[in-house]
């Protein structure tokens, strides 16, 4: 399983019917969350994510839309008894936003809270877990702002069945063969390893490119990607507004995911200003046909 | 009119159903929020109360349930363009961490945000419009915390018809009458204002109680009010609990309501734990019958 579902696909203005900024990865049994707009903990409970799985929290820049709800999800895991250590991933000053309400409120977190501070125009891994790497890059917006890459990695070498038979190697030792071990036999012939297996299969790639300006060196990120979620706060009409607040049209996402070959893209981060969302379709799927909505509680295989 | 609307009535973690602690008190044509819990800007959405119209924000303590939505509200009017001035009355940390958020953002709200910072043994009045009069009082929580008093003030003396007719004074006048002015007759009487008029009726009066343990020493601020909110976080089989943590049972609250005599209360921060709110009301009301439960879209005259 690796999938992202969408708690909230609106840009700034929260309204009734669509969230400010928020996803969570499901990447075989574990939940990471991106971005935590103000209302984020009652999307989980709508969509029946349990806050409790979460384990790691990614924020890709301090507007409000992207973190104002993650205050009270802390807060609510707490009184909710959570003893599990959480890392949030975040442009620095969040530690002392965060810090600061704490004290205020005389409130000790009843876990460990990690802090681990992005900065500037690094890029990097942030996280190797057993079957997931998560890295950020640096984008282009208004303030420092952060895009986050999730690539399912594939540790098990594939077994070539053929070749390890005629070797004689006994099933009992194929996972260490997928481990990489390479195998002494009785009569003294070491096997190597690759002379009986495969390098492990690529692993599924998703990239979350935040809040950006249209920015053509985005590419290279991009490439070999399965699933890219791009904003589009506007539609094309509005492109030079776009441009003016750090923002993405419609056909300038869908310009980036053809550019970079992309499997599919996402879009979301719509302004408030629109109430039908049917139009940023229309305008994307020309130009990448594998063009997709974000609707808040759908969620999409990577 | 004079009355409060319910946004949130729910205790610290917030559900799909309940929300966190806010209030509306709507005073002839002008509107002041009590409290802003997390998701208050969109159930100021749900329930067509426009936000443009709030200029006074009263926030009890730095509790997250009771401040959480205000960065994001405040965030919401200036990108809808708001100019106006809006004061916040709120213990003094709370600008710093508004502060903090917006250089984050590199936001810089569009209005003036005026701050009085509540401290301390204080009580006094903080607010003084044509109408309406506003004083806050300590109450004893976990951290410093306020409660509020809204009075509308009738600024105008009551005319008595049949005396201003025997005077002979013109109606033109009657307006100045009301205003306290003597009138002087052509013929040389001086009409003393008090022989034709009584001083304003009494004003209504909401007291709110905000987050607090059971406390009879609030007795004398409850005397005379016309509607009470006060908190009954828990049943009252968890009054020990309630005590521990300084809040308030639904047998505490109609106690203190019934102490000071006063004509209706409001009871209101229930915990998550409790789906079902009836029982709250039967426990109240055999204390004192005039009960009523919160419920959030509802507005209720003072």
């Amino acid at each position: 399983m690796f999938a992202v579902t969408i708690l909230g696909n609106n840009s700034a203005i929260p309204t009734a019917e669509r969230h400010p900024t928020s996803q969570v990865v499901t990447s075989y049994d574990q939940l990471l969350m991106i971005d935590c707009g103000e209302g984020t903990q009652v999307q989980m409970t709508r969509f029946k994510i349990r806050r409790s799985r979460i384990r790691h929290i990614f924020i890709s820049h301090l507007h409000g839309d992207h973190y104002f709800g993650l205050i009270g999800l802390l807060n609510s895991l707490s009184l909710l008894g959570r003893t599990e250590p959480l890392t949030v991933y975040a442009p620095p000053e969040l530690e002392q936003i965060l810090q600061l309400q704490l004290d205020c409120a005389a409130t000790q977190l009843k876990f460990a809270l990690h802090f681990v501070a992005l900065r500037g125009e690094a890029a990097g891994v942030i996280l190797e877990e057993k079957d997931l790497e998560v890295s950020f890059f640096p984008v282009k917006h208004r303030i420092p702002c952060f895009g986050f890459v999730f690539e399912q990695q594939k540790k098990k070498r594939k077994i070539i069945p053929e070749q390890a038979q005629a070797y004689k190697i006994p099933a009992a030792f194929y996972s260490r063969l997928q481990e990489g071990a390479d195998y002494q036999r009785k009569d003294g012939l070491l096997v190597k390893n690759n002379w009986v297996t495969l390098p492990p299969p690529k692993g599924k790639k998703y990239v979350y490119c935040a809040d950006t300006i249209y920015d053509e060196s985005l590419v290279p990120r991009l490439e070999g990607a399965d699933l890219v979620y791009h904003e589009t706060t506007y539609l094309h009409g509005l492109a030079e507004r776009a441009a003016e607040r750090y923002h993405s049209t419609s056909v300038q996402a869908a310009t980036l995911a053809a550019r970079a070959g992309a499997q599919r893209l996402l879009i979301g981060h719509f302004s408030s200003k629109y109430t039908e969302l049917a139009p940023f379709l229309e305008e994307c799927r020309p130009v990448f046909p594998n063009t997709e909505l974000s609707v808040e509680g759908a969620t999409y295989l990577i």
